[in-house]
């Protein structure tokens, strides 16, 4: 299942290192001013950087518009988006074509599909987030038009904050040849009360869904999230004032599935970089037991880079629940 | 959106003081055993108990299959599933008509719908699990024929553990008018690995989306979940062993989105019961500022009536990512 | 399968000697008052008649709603409909347990299932449409709050038309142990230009998916249909007016597969009856070669049974389009 | 709407007059060889040939595999196909940006979208339907490896069969700048029984939603189609034989909405090319009533250039019907 979405849907494809990756956004409202220049600043955003505590892998990661643009605007067809791939170096991965990674697919993804395009992790690299990036950011876009903001950021490092002690954190980990993980929380502002429905369509659940459905998240929670287990119902709930607002937002936004107006906040916990330099255990493909030590290019926090992530992943359920919600506002009463 | 799954897909309905609650099954196996008994234990296990920690509301909750059976086997039709409200005391509510109670999603529904069953909390009632629970428990019968069990527990109360200091807990804050939070972890062992997708239709993802898709429940995590933000990469990564296992299942039994043949663990936090005998700030319908201290039927700690609802979404979940790899297991070679 | 559209989702359920046949609507507007009066006329108008031309079960097919609806209006909530199945002699079909009927399903279903509930068809009885009329009829409620209406009727019956030529037809047919085929023709007015999307989600397209779903249907045409395929350009085109008229409607209110504001128009082909006294040569559930005659509760000609569901499914596919394109009403200029 | 399939999901994008068109294959299963030379010839035989009775635009129209193949074989990931426009010539419809042609989309497009691409149709262009030709492609190559056989042909034109007939029909009507209709008739062999639902889900309604949904398609029937409706029970009802056949094949090959085994035969009614050079009325953008006559790139016929699409189509529909039946294979028996 490569599509996401219900009414904004996007169907994503491409490998590390295939010819191109991309995505078809399905339903975008038509007349909306489009271009590339709209999209290519969170596809930077999500590029490795430079230094020594980032991925070495250096692509333009250039987006095109193929489809669905007339004259700069939206014409209500499916917008193509495309990223060529360029500085592919498969023969970089030969070592790896017959083992195991722990802590990344080559496991599972050889169980399932028998086959497994061992380049570059193939399809479960994180290059396949150029599609979702590439995607959010038309969803971001319209979200814009109505005065929704959506933005992310990393909260903390292996269990640190603060901007330099979290640089600290990384640089240490990398010394050591292993790797860390982080949180990363994003919010959305400006969304309206009334979006989501109250069982299987909850925007809760559908926000649930989406960041955990960024490769290395192993969590999420939406405002007060694991602390309102441990709280009391006298602490948790948000008091409702007057005139449509509350007096605290342990609920991050969302009541009952459905959107109350107040910020929506989300939380992800990232797990560390599974790609480390430092001994491990694993199997090749003859399942004999090997130890592995991976060099490449790779980051020690992939936190950093999650974060135009999630805001693509936060900006697409934010514009389906938004379009679905507009389905219903012209009934019974009609126009 | 009353409608979960993809291949496996449940359809629910019915409110709290409605006629009657059920779920509609679609996409069942034909020739699977089917009758009430397999469902009603699971329907047992949601109800209300008796003494002073549990709701007072007493139904029988006795579960109808009205179609998709024959001779004691499903055919592949609809298993429609219907329980009746007998129990139903609306006039009880008349007082909470015009008054939005905090973190209940009264506030929500009135701004999504512009009209709210105000009894009982109508479809946003601790009742529409009822349908889920049914259907859930058809999705466990299918998976205990497969040979995978599911089973929840709640692991903690307002932060503490043990059986006895969870009781004292709940106890504690039912004589403040107060209510508690916790946590609910559930495991489903002998699953295969290969269910799952690798980006939009990830296992991780599903289940992350069906329990947060749980009223009351507020974070979601898989394996490590969030100590795997504060850890390092060497002691994260999983060691693969030879003959398809591995060293430790800080995973989850989730790689890359695929099930990888370790357990699957996820744990939820639920938030504390929201309907507290303790005065709080809120509006009534008019927008004016007023104090609400509710009376009535319900629970200091809803985790414990979350634990069947736990087994049953999961149970969804993995039947419903059982049948997707079935339809793919014959190709290419061909049967 | 037993879920049709998508923003407006009925899910039906139920056999021809279960409990109980019906439907969940999901996806209703919120705020529309709905009884079971909207509801009880159309199925009154599929169900059996008297005399000797027709059916001889006797079912009152009340619905009844069991969710949804508070104080006579719509809350946005799943509408389940449920019609209890009284006059069930399952006993009459014993006969039939062991025999494939021919031109019905009785053979593809066993082979599809490996079960089958023999008795009056099950699944594949004309009395499933009761959940799709139900629903239906829901879907015209809304509609005529939009002006739309929608009515269909019999053309001609074995290739005669006339209301007492077809009466004939029929006699004579029942009088020789035969059945006979008819086209039913579909009419919806007031469809404003806009429905229905140009590739995939083509209106006509899901016209013909929706009609010949039907049981019995084995053709549709929009329009001109196949006497377009007779035809010239220059008779084909509607030539189109100012004021956003059309001089002719060949096009059956579809160009492009989107509505041009025209009436819809589409005809179904129903096949005869295929349950017939005559004798007919199939095999029984050993393989063994049998002839067959079938006496019981049959109509000679269906086609009149078809009327009110061809109108109930043209009813789901049209206020599916409607609310699909009120999503993208508001977009980009925003309200 | 771009996205046809449950299992087997197709999307596509493209306009006739943009970069690029083509399509995203998901839910492909895993090691089946495939390049670009399995789809290449069912695009070429979509192309316009040479010679005075077809469409004088020339494209290489040359498919391109952007992912999801690995050392030859599919991996599981989504199958991304490009084909890039070369030959557009934009200025040649610069006349057409302020009319509306008649039998075309143009006028619905405008008050659908309130924006159109008029370059060549844009993406209501016969060159829409390259992506789901290339897709289509992928569906009989699996289909293929079943011993399922897809192949379409045209069976009369202007009411006239015979290859010379029909030509002299198409050659007499360009003659007179008009244009003629046809009936194209597609077969599917080795299909086994079972494929389809009994409900919503039946092939015959997903093989008249796909031929339906082609571009200038009025009208789809199965089997006898048309012609049941106008015959009698006893002629229409095809004879079950011992060993799993039909003594005639008026079904079609399907029953109850569920494959038989015998041949899937369907035919649908292609309207003349809308596109005429004799003159019309119509209005232009400012709704003032003018004349049109069309000179340019177009078939006389469109009939012919539907035949690989309605292959490519009915690929679609039973691939995605075959993988869903195998999906429920291994239930509840296990494997």
């Amino acid at each position: 299942m490569n599509t996401f979405g219900h009414l904004f849907r996007v169907t994503t494809f491409g490998e590390s290192h295939g010819p191109a990756l991309g995505a078809i956004v399905d339903g975008c409202p038509a007349r909306v001013p489009l271009a590339e220049d709209d999209i290519q600043p969170l596809l930077d955003r999500r590029r490795p950087g430079t230094g020594p505590l980032v991925s070495a892998r250096q692509e333009g990661d250039r987006v095109r518009i193929l489809s669905g643009i007339f004259e700069g605007v939206t014409t209500g067809a499916p917008v193509a988006l495309i990223v060529e791939n360029r500085n592919a170096r498969p023969g970089d991965y030969d070592a790896l074509r017959e083992v195991y990674r722990p802590g990344h697919a080559d496991y599972t993804f050889q169980a399932k599909y028998g086959v497994r395009d061992h380049r570059g992790g193939g399809r479960s690299s994180g290059r396949e987030t150029l599609g979702r990036v590439a995607a959010g950011a038309v969803a971001l876009k319209l979200l814009s038009l109505r005065g929704i903001g959506v933005a992310a950021r990393v909260l903390s490092v292996h269990g640190v904050s603060g901007e330099e002690a979290m640089a600290e954190e990384i640089r240490a980990a990398a010394d050591r040849g292993d790797s860390v993980g982080g949180i990363v929380e994003v919010v959305a502002t400006g969304v309206p009360a009334g979006l989501g429905d109250p069982v299987f369509g909850r925007l809760d659940a559908a926000i649930a869904g989406a960041l955990m459905g960024i490769g290395a998240v192993k969590g999420v929670e939406i405002g007060a999230g694991f602390a309102a287990a441990d709280g009391l119902g006298s602490e948790m709930n948000d008091p409702i004032l007057p005139g449509g607002g509350f007096g605290s937002n342990h609920a991050g936004g969302v009541l009952g599935g459905i959107s109350n107006g107040a910020p929506v906040v989300a939380r992800c916990a990232v797990k560390p970089t599974p790609t480390i330099a430092r001994p491990q255990a694993t199997v090749d493909a003859r399942d004999r037991p090997i130890e592995i030590a991976v060099a490449g290019r790779h980051d020690p926090c992939i936190a950093f880079r999650l974060v135009p992530v999630a805001e693509a992943m936060l900006g697409l359920v934010l514009v389906d629940a938004l379009l679905l919600r507009e389905a219903y506002r012209g009934f019974p009463e009609g126009r």
